[in-house]
């Protein structure tokens, strides 16, 4: 193959951490598959960082280092500008500036794209570059690919996204080891498998931003990442991990996606799978995403949702479409005609739920429980009381009821909560069966 | 949007069976969603077939029925040729016919692509038009864009792909409910899961096909079908099913493509994995492929392997990408760069091995059975013995041996069934830890 007439792709990546240092390894170490594949050859030629000291183990004598961002924006030899900056400012500004100098943007930011990729995607039309994000959602995962182009065909009547390692990796080992949740944070701190301030994944933001960006190419929407309702893993014990199991489910943080006649649903929130479920399988660091469509039914996609090469190997599959030209609308219709559409809120859903209380043990709680539900129209479907105390001690019950209105089960749980034999200490998850 | 300015793709459908309805009915049911996708309005235009007559429940008073075919790979106004007629001919004949008149060729012919891919590929190339057959492997699982575009980063160390539905679901049925082979069988011809003549599914020739096309895009190698060495299920019996199950296995049909060095591994057959394995939890009519890449680890993809809607929802993605002239090489590198590399041999591959026989239960049978597979450097993991016999009854017993070269525990087996204490009845399946 004559190299000396081959295509070129310059490349400037901006933020030299784990991810960036994957890039310029994948792309030195393949150049020739690469180019085989594409039939250009893919060049870093500038980095920006703060630290350009730190060895990354990679090579970089041919690589022009800097710490002016806007060096490597206004190159005019840089065809492509890789944000691996992460967060909001300074990568907006700087995505921003790369789209108006005319350069294409390849990025593993989603928060970046969740809250402002409305902003940057018509920056990129109106300048004839792309605005790419495979990594961004569920690493090595081509997820956005498969909605955008493999399923095109397809509407979509719901996705269902294990999209947080770090909260599918503490929730494995909750159920594996029988941990308690903080016990296992701790280890996965010290493992760097969760950040030392953890919020961001375990309150499920970073969760809410991938699935907000996943519900909007599914359903041809805007992104409102403000709308997704989140409720992250903190409050989950040990007990209902395994209460969850003994009645034949997993909890995993799902994001869930789904049509609901012309309104959509987007929430991130812990769950009740059924071990039979293809998401209930994925365990550790692994994420899944099960994808409902008319027509192909469902499928389901599963690989490492981060990690240095993982998401590196989709930021360079990226690079690889814009270097053979292979373009797609960024949300994957034609700019113009996404469409709002309504979002549920979240008693407005229907699901069965999951509740555990400690009552007292005593004649006649179970009759006033089950009326209070059947006052809302919740129909029970299992009852489980664990242990007998002595007198006036209270025992844990575990209820299951069938799918019903969230609103419906939520003022049940009111007048239950009121109840002089009902302890402070009670818990709901909410149960899909699908 | 404005219809009346928006570009055109004609589409000419040679085979009006299952696939065939299942396009027209989704480029009917969905032109609006298309077009948001693609820009382009995709309309069958006409419509080959030999039977005319037959009611498919679709509308075609819009479409030109004909059953001569050259009179769509001749059609001047048509832009793409959907081959839909199965098996080698006249499939190959009217492909290669469509792609010298300058057409875009989907197909969803496995065994076309598998056998005469190396043909039709370079016709298509000179001829400025592609040849697209996503839906010829794993049905509606968009492997083949995948492997060439998500993943076109990795050098693919492996694939293991459960790519047959039919062999699928009679070892899903007959492990989960204990049934014989030939009973399963039957009752999937009656549900229309198995063909009336069953042998290119159960004897491995379709998954081959299949593996095929996939081994030659994960090496970048040219495809061929006949060096991928294939044995079906019709051997197995439910008796190794159960003591599979026993020994923590599930038995799937897999399809390998494997880099060993320079060389590669292709083959079909029957395959003990860990139950643990995400492949092994893949049950009934449904595919998987698990892709083992350098960079992007371990990834799966899992989805309905046929039917009408899976598959022509396959055949429809091919189609946006077409329109939006979205275009990859079909093995997934440039042309010219295809590279020849060895094929091992199946002695030369290494695996572990399950192993049945029945032998006379008496005293030195396990120490000679033992002593033949260590003078072939071959090391039991496992040995389970089934019931105690009466004096000189054979009784079952399983063993299993850790990963070896093939030649040495074939040599050994040879040794072992001259044994006068070893029953004919004896089987043995490659176990694959990964």
């Amino acid at each position: 193959m004559g190299k000396g007439f081959m295509k070129r792709l310059n490349i400037g990546v901006l933020g030299f951490g784990t991810i960036g240092t994957g890039v310029v390894k994948i792309l030195a170490e393949q150049r020739d598959l690469i180019a085989q594949r594409s039939g250009v050859e893919l060049v870093v030629t500038a980095i920006g960082d703060l630290d350009l000291t730190r060895d990354r183990g990679v090579d970089t004598s041919d690589i022009r280092l800097t710490n002016d961002a806007r060096s490597i924006i206004n190159d005019p030899e840089i065809d492509v500008v890789v944000e691996l900056i992460g967060g909001y400012e300074p990568a907006r500004t700087f995505v921003l500036e790369a789209l108006q100098a005319g350069k294409h943007v390849v990025t593993a930011n989603k928060a970046l794209i969740a809250k402002h990729g409305m902003e940057l995607f018509p920056v990129a039309d109106s300048h004839g570059v792309t605005l790419a994000f495979e990594a961004s959602v569920a690493g090595t995962i081509p997820i956005v690919k498969v909605l955008r182009e493999g399923l095109a065909a397809n509407p979509i009547r719901a996705l269902y996204g294990i999209i947080n390692g770090t909260c599918n990796y503490i929730l494995s080992r909750m159920r594996d080891e029988g941990l308690p949740f903080e016990e296992v944070l701790a280890d996965a701190q010290k493992l760097g498998y969760a950040e030392a301030d953890p919020a961001f994944d375990i309150e499920g933001i970073d969760a809410a931003h991938k699935l907000a960006i996943l519900g909007a190419i599914a359903f041809g929407t805007p992104i409102h990442f403000d709308q997704v309702s989140v409720e992250g893993i903190t409050k989950i014990t040990g007990q209902d991990v395994a209460y969850a199991e003994e009645l034949g489910y997993r909890v995993k943080l799902l994001g869930i996606a789904k049509q609901a006649g012309d309104a959509v649903e987007l929430r991130v929130h812990p769950t009740l799978l059924p071990a039979s479920n293809p998401l209930a399988q994925v365990e550790g660091v692994f994420n899944a995403v099960l994808v409902d469509a008319q027509y192909a039914d469902r499928t389901m996609y599963y690989g490492r949702g981060a990690g240095e090469l993982p998401t590196a190997s989709a930021v360079v599959a990226d690079l690889i479409d814009i270097a053979c030209g292979r373009q797609v609308a960024p949300l994957g219709v034609q700019p113009g005609v996404l469409r709002e559409r309504p979002i549920r809120s979240q008693g407005e859903i229907e699901c069965g739920y999951y509740l555990r209380l400690s009552v007292a043990d005593r004649p006649g709680v179970l009759a006033t429980l089950t009326r209070l539900l059947a006052d809302q129209g919740v129909s029970i479907e299992a009852v489980r009381q664990y242990g007998r105390a002595e007198a006036c001690e209270a025992v844990p019950l575990i209820l299951t009821v069938h799918r019903t209105r969230e609103a419906a089960f939520i003022k049940a749980l009111d007048e239950i909560r009121a109840q002089p034999f009902v302890g402070a200490d009670l818990t709901w998850m909410r149960i899909e069966e699908n």
